[in-house]
């Protein structure tokens, strides 16, 4: 029976793993992590609305049902297309006979890594942990701190790029700031913090339309973020984000810093020696597969596609068709038959920017507000993984909603070392 | 207004600052976390059935509605108690008209502190999160093994101790391998998993009445742990604990070893230079407090206290009834009555063993499986802090109870190094 290895256990893999349920091959699904991670979600556990168990479940217990996947927990470290092996962490091989490399992709920091420990980006779980522990152990700092200025750096928090995540995660901060934290300090107003919103173009949600970046950058003020677009991160440091705008180099005291700036494909594009795009992303042929290598497909944010000559975009939707095409084309190719060219179909867009704010593109149509923000609750509930979890974020947020309260303030470690990881230590100018 | 420092937001401290709630006098709470712990229920956490959020909340959210309360996460390093001043990790300073000492108990490994990295003991959420992890991937580590000695290392649990944690563990661990995991896995069956609860003494739940014992044994044989007692351990290694019983030296292959055989006071004992008991515990006079210094009180696991003559044990109960004695001894002082002596009211004792199985004692009257398991649940969901995490706890529990899943099953990091913290590296022979 051919052998079909899948990297990645994302929307992309699922989907391909998924399309593949009746087809009679040997599927290897292989992920670094346990758990699929549903990310449009993953800022709310980052901002202590929701549990991680909410928004994952194990790859091998959601592909349990479907006998022809296994699923192994393996790190991929080199891929050998001229032989057709995949070489684990571990230094193990597996041969293939169709590969689907879907690795998703990461943070860029523009060549400044050492970025990363001052201001971490949001990918994963323990990304959020991070981003969690930091919003709340800045709060926990100013109500400990006696200096005025240095209490107002730890009030102030720095989201950096008003792409999609930037602005939730600058949305939610500022309501945990004015209504979830409210009354529970006795030194320190929590609505006195300030939440700052970097973006280096000259607007917020860069790939919507204009009018729909507009409408978005007014919410936003409204619910009381400072947004202050035009405004290109310099230099980061422990106690401040250095930036220049049209006013030349600004200097913002904040110890609070979250990236949401860049994205670069994953490195294993590199580790298959073919042409890359300037973001890292591995330019597929129009069935998704390599040039010279139709059993080997890449997908989702890893790849480079383009749909009827426009590019395809990095969201969910599209690793999840692209995950879909390049099973049926693997099942073309055993059949002898010509695959077909991957079409995007684009659903419209959808961000959310805090309690009752988002903006939305459906087709033609455009909205925003309460009825753009009650859709893209609808619209996340729905696409969530499993019965129960949709029901669990349900109360969750129905709590939520109601009592302005966040169910995980949870910081696991203690302010003595245990939770002194190296960055966090660094943190803390001793 | 006098100044009164709890330390610790256990059980202990909580009770002793509602019990001062309309109390004319200034309270500053201090925990090296942020929130308060159930800890009954923190074995749930760890084998994968509850979220942390689901059993612990934020301790200046518990008493935000507390005026005459100020809470700070922050760590004690020292206390004065002559001058009355506790000291922070951080070099600063506090004064105090009164003292509360409820700073809890830690894990003891008998002078082999090296054990601590091979067999990880359970007492705070990161405990937690380290079993999970350990045990999720063990089933991991052996899918992906090939040879079988290997596998069977893997896929042996072995629980050190078979006090209350010991026994829920056990009793857990079981039900995971032969239910949760059952048909999820392609190269080996879960259910072949070994789980073998291994006591020093000669019974299980040596707490209890030896009939309780005896019941708790059957009722684990039952559902499949393999009980040793007489067993004490004389070694751990990555991959086998040693033991010795009548036989002699034994060598048990085991990767995934658990910690549940010892407690400690709280370090923060010593640092008051006074009397301890051989456990490390603070010993109090009847009232609580300390001798000559009828300003500071030591109360909960870290005090050796005495009701009527008789030992008063490290349950939570206990740890509540005296934070409310030492409150009001805090009152009697200042009205300048005498204080009142510590009587311990006993509720009796309850240990849940697994699915349907537990023991109970209440007053008089022992009973043990499905009914004491029932009651079980009913004063654990009660006793949750927290209208919400009730909630929240039940339908997990009732999900659970219905499909055999656990809904936490996520591992955080990844296995190529986020996830190798280096105790974890060190587990691998690597």
């Amino acid at each position: 029976m051919p052998h079909v290895i899948i990297i990645g256990g994302g929307f992309g893999g699922l989907a391909a793993a998924r399309a593949l349920a009746d087809a009679e091959l040997e599927i290897t699904l292989l992920d670094r992590s346990n758990h699929h991670l549903f990310q449009p979600l993953l800022y709310q556990v980052a901002t202590a609305g929701l549990s991680a168990p909410a928004i994952s479940a194990p790859i091998r217990s959601i592909l349990a049902g479907q006998r022809n996947v296994t699923s192994l927990m393996a790190a991929v470290s080199s891929i050998d297309k001229e032989r057709q092996v995949v070489c684990l962490e571990n230094g193990s091989e597996i041969n293939y006979d169709y590969l689907i490399v879907a690795a998703g992709s990461t943070h860029s920091y523009f060549g400044r890594d050492d970025w990363a420990v001052l201001a971490p980006g949001l990918k994963t779980l323990e990304d959020a942990f991070t981003i969690r522990s930091r919003i709340l152990m800045a709060f926990e700092y100013a109500e400990r701190e006696s200096d005025p200025a240095r209490r107002l750096e730890w009030l102030t928090f720095t989201v950096i790029g008003a792409g999609a995540t930037g602005v939730e995660m600058a949305g939610t901060l500022i309501e945990i700031a004015r209504h979830t934290l409210k009354g529970e300090f006795r030194r320190i107003d929590p609505q006195q913090a300030r939440v700052v919103l970097l973006e280096g173009s000259e607007r917020v949600l860069g790939a919507y339309p204009s009018d729909l970046s507009e409408k978005a950058a007014q919410q936003l003020r409204k619910l009381g973020v400072d947004v202050r677009t035009g405004s290109r991160v310099t230099d980061i440091a422990v106690d401040c984000v250095r930036y220049a705008n049209q006013d030349g180099e600004q200097r913002l005291a904040s110890r609070t810093v979250i990236w949401s700036a860049g994205v670069a494909a994953s490195p294993l594009g590199k580790a298959l020696n073919t042409p890359l795009d300037r973001a890292g992303r591995v330019i597929v042929q129009s069935d998704l597969s390599l040039p010279q290598h139709p059993e080997l497909f890449v997908i989702g944010d890893l790849a480079a596609a383009l749909s009827e000559g426009k590019p395809v975009p990095g969201v969910s939707p599209a690793a999840k068709q692209m995950g879909s095409v390049a099973a049926r084309n693997i099942l073309n190719r055993i059949a002898g038959k010509a695959p077909e060219d991957f079409v995007y179909r684009d659903y419209g867009a959808l961000a959310t920017i805090g309690r009752k704010a988002a903006v939305a593109m459906v087709g033609k149509f455009k909205f925003s507000g309460y009825p753009a923000w009650l859709f893209w609750l609808f619209v996340h509930v729905y696409f969530l993984i499993g019965f129960r979890n949709r029901l669990l974020v349900m109360s969750d947020w129905a709590w939520a909603y109601l009592t302005f309260k966040r169910s995980a303030r949870v910081i696991s470690g203690s302010i003595d070392g245990k939770l002194g990881k190296p960055e966090e230590g660094s943190r803390e100018d001793k």
